[in-house]
């Protein structure tokens, strides 16, 4: 090689831009619907890059820093129910990918995490951002990987990578691409028409949708439980009609496995978070987890999440995921969809005759907020403010609040299936690449991000790519200076802390969030009396791109006053799910 | 388990804090002489956060995103010598941490990483925050790798982490802590006196020192690079007496490697940065790599980085890096200082005498820099002001600073070894935490940290534990507003980025990141004259805590100008080393 030649910019050479295996690359993502790639570069990615320079279908989002991207493509996927794209530079853009790769992984949003790596030729001699296996470093957050071997098999395997993503169970997958062979002109297939009239997606066996029909349709006391794949499968309306036929309560999941918003708030039957000490679940004679994972557990030993009496149906598309942790009476594997109409056609025709037409809810129907949450001075009413900014806004809502989450999940109403997004993965910082990748890919509704403090400064990255894209998110930082979820932790714990009343790895007092954020060039406001707040979200929802408002909020542990004596509530382990404020073990 | 019982302060428990497990880590760590524990905290670390309230000899550094933690670690590390401890929590914790650590790894730097997860008997149940296979995960970045499996075992398994790190070949270990076994009461050891009362260092066998003494010996055109392990061993007078007695010139290793200073820059042998085409390496008959990493190679099949007709002597004290790539004439395994030591007495007594005291050096005496970069109208001048500054406080010098390197490790001017420190890992933001830890655990010197924009969004976090513990590191960003790595591989790629003047990936125009620093409470000042900068530079550096200059320079490689036409200097293949502003492959 000698130095690049200067173009000559009178004569365009008139280059598609990249080589024929970076664009045949790009192809495939576009025969798939893929629009943006989220993308942090370096210089592994120069001809994938220069392929972008000539083609309007695809659209590069820059971020500037990988977290950042792998959210994004999370909060796209999980929008649109498409396959979405993050784009990372080596190993040290992989490893910064990773912990929000975990929520990927765990809210089966098909991500394809395509991973520029130094040429192939460089892997065993310990060159500049090299691993010697980098799958080996990803292959737990993934549920497929792959390290191509040959220019002319980068694009089949771009979309079989693709195929897994979406294959049921979905998830996050990953293809290792070394530079020399996107550097490399090399014969591609054309892009593949994968020739498949169907869905591929299954139903239950009959037996199995029988026996489960038998269960419900005898059920005295029935619960229903509608999880994260209900609305990731688009089953709202199918949960809903059996919950009606059977009269039956339908939680969503509780705080622990909540992903996404799956029936409305305002229903009838609707009964709030699961709740093991609910009366409704308490007393049921069978509970059916429909699209839930049971249990995604905080601690060993803990409690006894589900009544000890009742039979349990579980549906879920993963089959390792049915009975996992608990026996099961009555499995079901399969889409939701499919399943909830197979088991609602072999339910008895009288079910649903002989039934009172509603069972009393629980707590989380249009009662607003603030009256639920008395003892919690400031927070109650910011919750009350924002439930009524995002229902008149109709907003999506993705939350990333840690200990002010189950507040938040009781208090917010929601309308929309996937209406409230979370993630599970304790990864801090998630929401706000999250809330931009839906904001991008289902611009049709404003996007609200609930965030805590210490969860802004993970995710500050994004703040960027909104500014430059102007998006438009309105991030709510619930500020209270606190690692709220350590000082519970240590109030737990009951030993020197507690006693000493000081609480060391809890005071994050410093970040002006604010001004941080203006000083990306997104437009902020600071709210420290509840009054304004109405106002500020109105204001934030109203403008034409990203906004942070920012919520001091009491402390919800304050290091003068040890947590357990601060609320008559404090989380007890045989109750994980009540936690209010300042008592979650977030994290 | 039940609620945990409100403490009674007025009667207090005078509890030790933690559980016996808890403080016999804290007792090792001590006995080590951790002073520091870099902690992002969660729940799982209440038990160890608990003990830390009655202890006066340990100090939990907190901070906000666990990438400053292991960045801290290693920078403590590096300056002390010592083992230096990042505490991270869960598998999240530890995917943010990972990218840094590859740095601590190709440093040698004795970080123990202490990983706190989820109870043992969780890691089956793909419970909330785990991995079934943590190590997995990280075990790439890590020279030892182990997850305890009882709890009267966890403190002997903490003292054997720390023998594991600082062994040669010193690097980082990792050690995961499961929760349970933390929060148990069981019988630990003392805190064990490892009774050796020598080094555990290595000399090399006689024979190899007698072969290398013979090469050099008899050498007419000898030249020594003093490489990173030269500085890690304080090795740098043995290399001066060597490099007197031969007459040779020593450089510093190369751009791609450099780790940091190891020769003072105004000795009259220093030669500056390791580079093929300097004459005295082109025309060398014997080339001995003293402490070097041969190489740390950024591309394929690039460039004959050694002189064809010379013969190789190679130290370091690992024996997997002598050789690894290229053969060598006089392979010396062992300890710098112990090895030269013996290398020095088997010169013959005659060499040193027959020879002129000094040979020419290379570019990087003491003509100012703004006379060596006559074509980069911005940079020139600022490094020319950095270095005075550096020079005039005798700072401490961190280098995170992607394409601008070659021109800073080239015009700063340096006296005692590992007085400019850097990194080979690629991990962007790397520096801001280093610098931390290097102030922290060396309070003698001021440190400056010498970086891009594009660093600075990766390391931001940092600059709260910065201000929260008023840590007197001065950040000085050069802000060109570009990725400017990405637009010189476009450039060299030369396609339709190049041909159209279009720079996908490349514009980070956006954060004002004086504003930015001031939002975390740390003072800051943009400038955009090179007048503005000195009075500036002294200006933070005066003050009693960390300071943000932000300098304005020109894009390295503008939107509007492909940066292959914007200077006669274009990095090539064949000449990498030489790669001046914008013309970097740092990325």
């Amino acid at each position: 090689m000698t130095a690049v030649a200067v173009p000559d910019v009178r004569a365009p050479r008139r280059t598609q831009g990249g080589t024929t295996v970076t664009r045949g690359v790009l192809d495939v993502l576009a025969a798939w619907g893929v629009q943006r790639i989220y993308c942090c570069p370096g210089s592994t990615e120069a001809a994938m890059l220069d392929s972008l320079v000539t083609r309007s279908d695809l659209e590069l989002v820059l971020v500037t820093h990988e977290s950042v991207a792998v959210a994004m493509a999370e909060g796209d996927a999980r929008a649109t129910g498409r396959p979405a794209v993050a784009y990372l530079h080596t190993n040290v853009g992989m490893a910064n990918g990773l912990a929000h790769l975990s929520s990927a992984q765990l809210s089966s949003a098909p991500v394809l995490v395509l991973n520029g790596l130094k040429a192939s030729t460089l892997a065993g001699r310990g060159a500049f951002t090299t691993l010697a296996h980098p799958r080996d470093m990803v292959r737990q957050h993934v549920k497929w990987a792959h390290t191509c071997a040959a220019a002319d098999l980068v694009v089949d395997d771009v979309d079989r990578a693709l195929h897994a993503a979406i294959a049921e169970p979905a998830g996050p997958v990953w293809l290792g691409l070394p530079q020399d062979l996107l550097e490399t002109e090399a014969p591609v297939p054309s892009p593949p028409a994968r020739r498949a009239a169907g869905s591929g997606l299954t139903r239950p066996a009959p037996d199995a949708v029988a026996a489960a029909a038998v269960l419900l349709a005898g059920a005295q006391r029935p619960v229903l439980v509608a999880g994260g794949e209900i609305a990731r499968r688009r089953a709202t309306a199918e949960v809903l009609t059996l919950a009606e036929r059977l009269g039956a309560p339908v939680f969503t999941d509780g705080r622990r496995d909540f992903q996404a918003s799956t029936v409305p708030t305002d229903h009838p039957l609707a009964a709030g978070l699961y709740d093991p000490a609910h009366p409704a679940v308490r007393d049921a004679d069978v509970v059916a987890f429909l699209g839930s994972r049971v249990f995604t557990e905080f601690e060993a030993g803990g409690t006894d999440e589900l009544p000890a009496a009742a039979r349990l149906v579980h549906l879920h598309p993963d089959a390792a995921e049915v009975g996992r942790l608990h026996p099961v009476d009555a499995p079901l594997v399969g889409d939701p969809v499919l399943a909830l109409a197979d088991l609602l056609a072999a339910l008895p025709a009288d079910v649903g005759r002989r039934r009172p037409a509603a069972v009393s809810a629980g707590e989380s129907a249009s009662r607003p907020a603030a009256e639920r949450f008395p003892g919690h001075v400031g927070l109650g009413p910011v919750v009350a403010a924002l439930a009524d900014a995002v229902a008149a806004a109709d907003a999506t809502v993705v939350l990333d609040a840690t200990t002010a989450t189950v507040p938040l999940l009781r208090g917010l109403r929601t309308t929309r299936p996937a209406q409230l997004l979370s993630s599970v993965s304790g990864s801090l910082g998630w929401g706000m690449g999250a809330a931009l990748g839906v904001a991008m890919a289902e611009p049709a509704h404003r996007v609200v991000c609930l965030l805590g403090d210490g969860s802004f400064q993970f995710g500050l990255p994004a703040l960027w790519t909104a500014a430059a894209d102007k998006v438009p998110v309105t991030f709510v930082v619930l500020n209270n200076r606190t690692y709220s979820a350590v000082a519970s932790a240590l109030s737990r714990f009951g030993g020197a802390a507690a006693e000493q009343d000081r609480w060391p790895g809890t005071d994050i007092t410093g970040l002006d969030i604010a001004a941080a954020a203006r000083a990306f060039g997104v437009p902020a406001e600071r709210v420290d009396r509840v009054a304004d707040l109405p106002r500020a979200l109105a204001q934030a929802l109203a403008g034409p791109g990203p906004a942070v408002v920012e919520v001091l909020t009491g402390p919800a542990s304050p290091p003068t006053q040890p947590p357990s004596a601060q609320s008559p509530s404090t989380p007890t382990a045989a109750d994980p799910a009540a936690a209010p404020e300042g008592g979650g073990q977030a994290w």
